[in-house]
């Protein structure tokens, strides 16, 4: 293997065309796979379709409270779904708040509520000039929206496979008091897999905000998603951690079961300080009666225990683990040692992420694309879309049937070859557009 | 019968002392009865129970247009919930979004999004300096919980049996541009279970309200909730309506299946206009990637089509029926002629409302909970809690038994009559608090 950045223009010339005459072949194929989202595969729907029959018309449904689970009440949701969401997201139930079906509504309903109404009697938001959130990128593109939504301006920092740069968040947060908030993955992070380090979580809870409503936003989209059975990332839990801080407030963390169990039909949660669930309890009476306990008794029914849970995960990663290796081998095979890109093996998660020369991420998708590959946008991993040096593309390998999977894989990387010669080349003045 | 206000001092006494000889005997029971909330009781919430079986582990859970229902995305609704909650809700499909479980979230949600964006392009209400809202009273307690919630300041207008004073909503929309909504209950109102002629809707449709952006909020809550299978009212479809007046963007229609099916479990609906809609999803679309399909399946699988639907209203009303009427007869039977309260006979919905002797709400509520059974909270039907006159109490008869609810009706009237003729008797100076 030689790097393309070493290669003649000869070489690279070579190089570009026996990747066309790849990717021509391929075309004639008429692909149409989609590595764009971190949706499941049929199969891994299909390990849930047990929890159909855990409720049926023979079904008492009482929850252990007493509660009819299938009338008015119980706002904050029924004691057992908050101990099994509890034990998933490793907080005391009493922390836990069982919302509906997306974790993102909550995150959404979370940061409306501080525009309208402020946190813990500091200034709506909506009533500041200028309010502005810290963004680890790449980072995950519907966290970027609900802030763009909100004209809330948004902060890049660094990633790092130890969790974001924290001179820089401890810096940015310490002197700047229109930050509020920060967008976190700490666990398998959208896109790159990465886990936050001890020490970045030990940070994190002692940030010294110039904000008195500086929140971290933390995601833990991933917690239990893990594709080993014992070579598993494991992190400090971040609301203990905050606590013995002495920075009890500073964290929402939310998880649902929509990669658990039915994406749209699972289980949100939220989970913070008793001082913040109070005050936003408060305004989820004013929004709603209650989340829907039925399909909160259907899970803890389904799933009997945490325990349950860790089995039924374990299908999953049965069914994940053999695409992620597939297409880190396949991207192994076709692009290691040529320096034109760099790629993430996460141990859990639903994403892989791949860097670019500079310059070549939106054309390698454009091209992936024409030949009947979606993948995510590229840009979609930074705020407003803009990735400065346009390297960064999210790989999604779920969704896809193994063999598909491999096509769309191998097929990316034919695209990535291409386009890293064609831009070499541009860069030497060997080809018109440079 | 005699009139209480004709009533010597002398017999007022005797009226007095009757009816505390009567509530002691009743005090003596121990009751523990609830007649505060529109909640179903458990015969109507067992009519549903077949719906858990709809979808089991067999079951084909794609929805007509080919989505697997257990996945992410379609954001507005799978295609056949639209048009059975279309039907219900005698809306095009097309100008429908099935939300969550609650129509009370998603009547949250239009405040909140109207608070933090505006409506089409207008100045988001919450950078405005004043914000009102006319709310009919006697009216909803969790409508005006919302608008309380958001600062909004709330206008009572006067209820009639055909709807608000038209005369004066037409009035104050039309000269304050600050008035940017009006709640309403259409049908079988909360309440007093009135319905809205068709001279009250069409002057609905053809508002000039000052404010660009003043909305309608019509919460069909009860649009098929009927007690009688032939004897029910109809209302003039407002979407259709504002279309023909030249308003067709002035309305949100929410509706629910909260009382068809499990309340809390259930699914919500807006109807509105093509253009509302497009602006309602651009931001639905920041707040998740979508609701609950799979139970919007279930649903749609156990009733087929509007008609089960029909089918299924009717035996509600099998068990509701009775109630009405036993509180209504209890009503005539113990206070009929003594001209110490009006109350309604409504032929749908969940509440009869009741208006006593000025002054007297508060008293009677609170010696009914002091004997066991628990009423709506007085002045819960007025904004801010504050009823002018303290006399609407609502009354709920569908959550007890019919027996405990003949007992509740029967010592709600005993505490009518006790507090009437105390009051009467204060006003003559005959009793120390006047």
């Amino acid at each position: 293997m030689k790097l393309f950045t070493e290669m003649t223009a000869e070489e690279l010339r070579e190089e570009m065309n026996r990747a066309q005459a790849e990717y021509k072949k391929m075309q004639d194929m008429d692909l149409h796979l989609d590595m764009s989202r971190g949706k499941p595969c049929r199969d891994q729907l299909d390990l849930s379709m047990g929890m159909m029959d855990a409720l049926n018309s023979d079904a008492d449904m009482t929850c252990e409270d007493g509660f009819d689970c299938r009338n008015y009440g119980v706002l904050s949701g029924i004691q057992e779904a908050k101990v099994l969401l509890g034990d998933m997201m490793e907080n005391n139930p009493s922390n836990i708040l069982i919302y509906g079906n997306s974790s993102l509504n909550v995150m959404y309903d979370t940061i409306s509520r501080a525009m309208t109404h402020g946190i813990m009697g500091n200034t709506p938001w909506g009533k500041l000039d200028k309010v502005k959130f810290l963004c680890p990128v790449p980072g995950y593109d519907r966290h970027f929206t609900i802030t763009e939504h909100f004209g809330i301006e948004m902060i890049p920092v660094p990633m790092t496979p130890t969790g974001p740069d924290m001179d820089l968040v401890e810096k940015l947060v310490a002197e700047d008091e229109a930050i509020k908030g920060i967008w976190c993955v700490p666990k398998y992070s959208n896109p790159q897999g990465y886990s936050y380090s001890d020490e970045t979580v030990r940070r994190f809870a002692r940030l010294k905000p110039a904000a008195n409503d500086f929140r971290i936003f933390w995601d833990n989209a991933y917690g239990i998603h893990h594709l080993y059975d014992t070579d598993q990332d494991y992190l400090i839990e971040i609301l203990a951690e905050c606590k013995r801080a002495g920075n009890p407030d500073m964290v929402y963390k939310f998880a649902s079961t929509s990669k658990v169990t039915f994406p749209g039909s699972g289980i949100a949660a939220l989970a913070t300080s008793l001082n913040n669930l109070e005050e936003i309890k408060n305004q989820m009476m004013c929004q709603t009666i209650g989340y829907d306990k039925v399909n909160q008794l259907r899970h803890v029914r389904f799933f009997g225990d945490i325990h349950g849970m860790v089995e039924h995960m374990r299908k999953h990663a049965d069914i994940l683990r053999p695409k992620f290796e597939a297409v880190e081998a396949i991207f192994e095979e076709n692009l290691g040692g040529l320096g034109i890109g760099e790629w993430t093996n996460p141990k859990g998660g639903y994403f892989i992420t791949f860097d670019s020369l500079p310059g070549c991420a939106k054309r390698i998708v454009e091209k992936a694309r024409k030949a009947g590959v979606t993948l995510t946008k590229a840009g979609a991993t930074w705020p407003y879309g803009k990735d400065p040096q346009d390297t960064n593309i999210r790989i999604a390998p779920s969704y896809p049937p193994l063999e598909d999977l491999k096509m769309a894989a191998k097929l990316f990387t034919i695209c990535v070859r291409y386009i890293s010669a064609k831009k070499l080349l541009e860069e030497m003045g060997e080809l018109g557009q440079a």
